[in-house]
């Protein structure tokens, strides 16, 4: 028997882990198969100019893993090797066309096909939205709660804990929603999420069976689409107008619908504010037809001019009967997209199965990151913070407007009520050709601009894209700006 | 018309906003009524004895809000009125027959049949199984860590980042799996997860439609278990004994599985460790029938006396063609379940898919979280953590084995294999009732102990307890199971 395992005494792993790993190596690929008896342990040494005992050693733990077996007398043999394939390398694994083999689930199939993959580059000018800005976040602060955190909590707090979230994260969550969005709800309500885009999933997967219509605003927010897409949801479409969705065509709904899926604060994409008429409309639609309402308060914190409208969720909170509301909110814009925490406002009926159904599919978000929101919250940096950003983006969606203006002229149109909140507005161009060019155009003068297509169920009319103001300064909006109209308008 | 406004000049809240909110609730719970004129300014100033600026303050808001209009030189008038009903209070929201008409999908319903609340109290002696001991983390170096990481991260790292999760902590899992699982994989098979709780759910959902197959070890992991039948899969058993799942039997599967989920490394719950041959043949029926072998390696890194066997996933990297092998890891029981992190090691054609789906699901875990993890593996304190904690369990596990021979006799039964690795044992004892009455009789002398019926599918013949030695001392152990004798065998 021949057996050539190559040892290097320059490596760091020593001689009996390499011969180990060399032998395992040749039982694996067939190159020791099945029965064959290896050499004595002495003429191995002798062969590859080692130490007995290094050989010893490295069959010792070979018969230990079960790769070799020892019969009294006869000597050392391999116990297990299996038939190396050659047509099949590994090299096939990444093959795209093997996909269909893999036996996926229908869910995967239309996650597959409802998200495309997107390549992220540099731009000189990002319009990016749905993102705050980071610069101005109190990273030092935040360091200092966290530290603060991780000294109180017991090592008890460490071990798994409420599927609800964290008690005082609850609690001041509770407190802010009655202050700031007239949202008075118990404790018992709130449960703390991993973002609001886990909330809007877990909500989706107890209520939707694949068949089951959901109504949205038209145009919507994609990743909420997504995952109701993904869920198997018929997805039925209420246009918006300058203030938000047109209520009162949901009469026109002909079909039960398990939920509607609504952003009454700030509609996105489009950025009108739901007067009260239309939203009691739409509770009184949802509460006749059984429809529970997910409202998706994602970033009205960021309101300028007018005091924050108070919450769907209130006013369906000050009228009797059972909730109809499940409202959520988001620390990604407030705090940062990294710190993955969101929450949730439920009916109390619809508390447990939400629980449940968190409990079961990840447990809850980790401890210290809530405990730290919580003191951030509780010291007061997190209202001081948000009047601090309120101004920053205020004065960023001007320095926008008035670049708008300037550079496009009456080129780019939006919704009259769009810059009411917000860190982005909808702006559409007016250009002779399509979107496609549109994004090419900007993309060859490097900036990043989001198309506004996907927002869309229907293709839009128009060519336009999402325009966010929250991560540039004022002169860099300017330049900008002034860029992307060189750059569509020519 | 007379108007009740209470009114508190010992609260806080300005009487503007008292005044406002006052209203507001009149009009929502129909005491005035849409259309209703409302008192001029003056009067209501007048009648309850306030400002007159106050009532234009909280008209002119209530105006805004869409609550009142008003019409020229006839005064201010309800706008929005919901007619109240009291025959449907809000205290029947908790009333648990609501629940079925909420239009729950079967998922939920699912859930809610797979799980039952648990209610946790206090005991004097706990054998809590499946988290770790805490008292000994290092948590002054974690903080350590923490701060260090979050000086390092740039604000750019605060936003949005890759649903592979942070790279810094997926290099520094890879060569932790290179060197304790002999696991050689690329960085891009490794996704970072919300703890494996989460890898499951995530598997389950891209391959399990309602009514696949799923082949499970019997008995097994109830809360991977709970988390099959939420997805609709129906369950076909294969037997363990002393040595693990019973591979050859593997054959007599008569119908296609999508999935097989195994604990090779320590049989959850019964101990026993997968020997070779055994691998070899869970491998070639998994590579010949096309089922993916979902891998769950929740605590081998604690193993006492042996060196640990490599990862199943590392027999099937060395053989040839597409990988078979989800493999999971969890940092639940080697740091803290709290810290809510885990990771999937996953064959390179599945990784795009699970990408999008954890993409579209919940985006990543929290970034901060994941670079402490990583800062705390590259220092060396998760192998210094690992090995102190090896010697601490190597230690309570021999005091548990000497407490139940000494007090229980020959009562006392466990396979022999159970003690290779992990934080707990599976305990059958020789009384003569069922596991109710030994749940009661323990519950009554205040010990927590698990009982073993939740991870079979079909109820077992004795009467037996999952006892973890993780969290308690040697000293309380020896009296834990003392009490414990005294409570099952009087």
């Amino acid at each position: 028997m021949d057996l050539l395992i190559p040892l290097d005494r320059a490596l760091s792993a020593p001689l009996r882990d390499q011969l180990y790993s060399g032998l395992r190596l040749a039982i694996l690929d067939g190159r020791l198969t099945t029965g064959s008896r290896l050499p004595a342990s002495r003429t191995l040494a002798v062969t590859l100019g080692i130490s007995r005992f290094t050989v010893d050693d490295a069959y010792t733990r070979l018969i230990g893993d079960g790769y070799l077996f020892t019969r009294h007398g006869s000597g050392t043999f391999v116990a297990f090797a299996h038939q190396s394939n050659p047509e099949s390398g590994r090299e096939s694994q990444s093959d795209p066309d093997r996909d269909s083999n893999r036996g996926w689930s229908k869910w995967s199939d239309r996650v597959t096909a409802a998200t495309r993959a997107t390549t992220p580059s540099h731009f000189r000018y990002s319009f990016t939205q749905g993102v705050p800005a980071l610069d101005p976040f109190p990273f030092a602060l935040w360091r200092r709660c966290q530290a603060h955190a991780g000294q109180e909590l017991t090592p008890d707090l460490y071990g798994y804990g409420s599927a609800r979230g964290y008690q005082p994260l609850r609690q001041a969550i509770q407190t802010y929603l009655a202050r700031s969005r007239m949202l008075r709800t118990s404790v018992d309500q709130i449960v703390i999420t991993s973002g609001a885009q886990q909330a809007l999933d877990v909500v989706f997967r107890l209520f939707v069976d694949p068949g089951d219509a959901i109504v949205i605003e038209e145009p919507s927010y994609p990743a909420a689409r997504n995952l109701m897409t993904a869920a198997g949801a018929r997805l039925i479409p209420i246009g918006v107008d300058g203030d938000g969705l047109k209520s009162d065509e949901l009469t026109q709904v002909r079909e039960p619908a398990k939920l509607i899926y609504v952003t009454p604060s700030h509609q996105f994409p489009t950025g009108g504010v739901l007067p009260l008429n239309r939203r009691r409309l739409l509770l009184e639609w949802a509460r006749s037809t059984g429809t529970l309402i997910v409202e998706d308060d994602y970033d009205s914190e960021f309101r300028y001019g007018q005091r924050p409208i108070e919450a769907l969720a209130a006013l369906d909170e000050s009228l009797p009967g059972p909730g109809s509301v499940i409202y959520l909110g988001t620390f990604s814009k407030v705090l940062f997209p990294a710190v993955r925490l969101g929450y949730v406002v439920l009916p109390p009926d619809l508390v447990d199965r939400f629980l449940a159904a968190k409990a079961l599919t990840d447990r809850h978000p980790p401890t210290i990151e809530q405990a730290t929101v919580a003191k951030f919250i509780q010291a007061g940096h997190f209202e001081r913070h948000m009047a601090r950003m309120r101004r920053i983006y205020a004065s960023r969606q001007i320095a926008m407007l008035t670049a708008l203006d300037r550079y496009f002229g009456g080129s780019a149109h939006r919704d009259a009520a769009s810059t009411a909140a917000g860190l982005h507005m909808l702006v559409n161009f007016d250009v002779d050709y399509d979107e496609a060019e549109m994004m090419r155009r900007a993309t060859l003068a490097s900036i990043l601009i989001e198309p506004a297509s996907p927002c869309y169920l229907s293709p839009p009319a128009r060519t336009g894209a999402l325009l966010g103001y929250a991560v540039m300064n004022e002169a860099d909006i300017d330049q900008g700006i002034k860029a992307l109209a060189k750059s569509l308008l020519s």
